[in-house]
């Protein structure tokens, strides 16, 4: 039977991305049923909505979904439940898409990529699990309102619920703890025990989950911690759990600690492996249509696709290696070029996956 | 009249960092009455809580507050409410220091200690002002409650609540555009706010008050951004205002930038200029009592202190010569050791910064 894949290419270079990530699925004998609609800024255009019926339809019933980029200048005027980022929130939270998986590797071929000393961040290999459908993104209620007392009584004042609840967290602890089974067994966990309540909730119940793997050794750190020691000793990371708030923003930092943001993919999975597969990096509005965009995060985004949805390991780990053979053959695009190497397009880099996958 | 001074040394290498601050503030000739309490986990011993009414009662009572540090693991399994770092959230509340001064300065001589590359870091000077009053810390409701409806229904659930009032927002934006107006007249305002309402009304809150800077160029970034391109291009960093959760997590990454976190002073400010003012590390407890940890943040700490609730600017200005002076000389604790340079112990630190004063 065909697997049904939904694949939005959204805003800005999304198109030009996805559009290689597509041949890439083609080229590996699997049997695919591939179907397009427009996310974002592209089907606000068409339809007045950045998630139109039309699009979510093809998301839930897809066992998968290929995802572009969303955002551009261009939206910023629209009314917030109309901006392209919503597409993305309204996705996770209709499928359910509480895992987010957000490798940051750094490929030693990119090694001079990075702003860190290569030998604070060479060989560095980070897996980010992001809670992405609870937490304060998403928390009623939120708001402006008129403060009823104390010193600001009277005045407007912006509002918004922070919280967790039991099974919430437990799910993505499960996740955290089997994948740091598959890898170096250490996990830890971020979180700000020492001031939220929410925090402490959620480290007595990551506490709790804990005693399901007495393999994997289980540490803690509060989130202003995490922030210096990535930049400090990221190595010192294996697989990082936490919050949706606290994951978008370590999950970023530790992205950018590669140098090399154009080839980081990432997946979030619901409870049935259903998953949305994206670029870790942005719409680019700015370089988009001139076929200079990296379209590896993506192409490794398809990686993950196939590996945790498709449960197509084998081929996952082939993509992967096309990958890695690109690079060695010295292959780069515009954001990560340096002197001695050779600048191709995207497209061009997509041939060369091509290529490497024969 | 004497200007009355607390001195709070706290926990850790607290006591030994601020003998050698309080050292130098007694070379100034300046008429300084100097009164010591304990805070912390140092309180706790004595009078069973962090923050004792002697110790919250000469706080207040005082123009200034020099504090070193609190936290200790041996606290580790008191309740919340009893934890060293209480007393710093309570003084931040009982006497309203709503404007936290970060600085993240990579003074020339320390290039090396940073795990950026040096031309990434190399005279790095940005100014985090962080408020430190209101948001998720202190926003109530908060605590451990029952799911009422939805998915979760009838599970516990831990939460909090995040808000800003509008005169919150206002009153450290003004500080903020001030302190970009001395500056190079460039802020930086970081929000959430395509997911947040609270930070699309600190969004709004700002650019109204802007129009009373219009010789500030102020733009806004999301603080997933901001963690990346801090670690990307911190240079291109000025002056940045934010709420608290997020200049706690920022204020933390952008110190860690320098790698020379023990070099790092810190202010914290209320509408009246009293103020506390404390180094931004810990409080070390596995160095506590060696003589080596480094008292050059708390000792700059004090020439905020005189510059901010002392209108002593030109005293402030000799104390930071005078430590410039010191590791011109080659002078360096173990902290921020390299070979070529000469160890020296945190009083013979004291002892050279009050030689160079001279
Ligand atoms: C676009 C935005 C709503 C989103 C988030 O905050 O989750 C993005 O930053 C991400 O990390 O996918
Ligand atoms: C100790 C803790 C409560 C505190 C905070 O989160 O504000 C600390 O991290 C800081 O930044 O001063």
């Amino acid at each position: 039977m065909a697997h049904k894949i939904a694949v939005l290419p959204g805003d800005g270079i999304g198109p030009e991305i996805t559009e290689q990530a597509v041949r890439v699925l083609g080229a590996l004998g699997l049997d695919l049923e591939l179907h397009t609609e427009p996310v974002g800024g592209a089907a606000y255009d068409v339809h007045g909505h950045p998630l139109p019926a039309s699009t979510l339809n093809l998301a839930k019933e897809s066992a998968a979904i290929l995802f572009g980029a969303v955002g551009d200048w261009k939206y910023d005027s629209l009314a917030r439940e109309l901006r392209p980022e919503q597409a993305i929130l309204g996705l996770r939270k209709a499928l359910g898409l509480f895992a987010n998986l957000r490798p940051a590797i750094l490929y030693p071929q990119l090694a001079n990529a990075s702003s860190l000393k290569p030998e604070v961040v060479s060989g560095l290999d980070i897996l980010i699990v992001r809670e992405l459908t609870g937490d304060i993104y998403f928390g009623q209620p939120r708001g402006v309102r008129e403060v009823a007392d104390g010193p600001f009584k009277g005045e407007r004042q912006g509002f918004d619920t922070m919280h967790y609840a039991e099974s919430e967290v437990r799910r993505i602890a499960h996740v955290a703890f089997q994948a740091a089974q598959k890898r170096s067994k250490k996990l830890c966990s971020v979180d700000k025990a020492n001031v939220l309540e929410t925090s402490q909730f959620w480290r007595d119940t990551v506490i709790e989950v804990a005693r399901e793997y007495p393999d994997v050794a289980l540490s803690h750190m509060y989130v202003d911690n995490a922030a210096m020691q990535l930049v400090r000793a990221p190595k010192e990371f294996d697989v990082v759990v936490t919050g949706n708030l606290f994951g978008d923003i370590l999950s970023d930092e530790a992205a950018m600690l590669t140098g090399s943001i154009g080839m980081l993919p990432s997946a979030s999975l619901n409870a049935s492996n259903q998953g949305l597969y994206e670029p870790s990096h942005g719409s680019a509005p700015d370089i988009a249509g001139k076929n200079i965009a990296n379209p590896l995060a993506t192409i490794l985004s398809a990686a993950m696709l196939l590996r945790y949805s498709l449960n197509e390991a084998g081929r996952a780990d082939k993509i992967e290696e096309a990958v890695q053979a690109v690079l060695q053959q010295g292959l780069r695009t515009a954001d990560i070029f340096e002197p001695g190497t050779t600048r191709v397009s995207t497209s061009e880099m997509g041939d060369a996956v091509l290529k490497a996958l024969k």
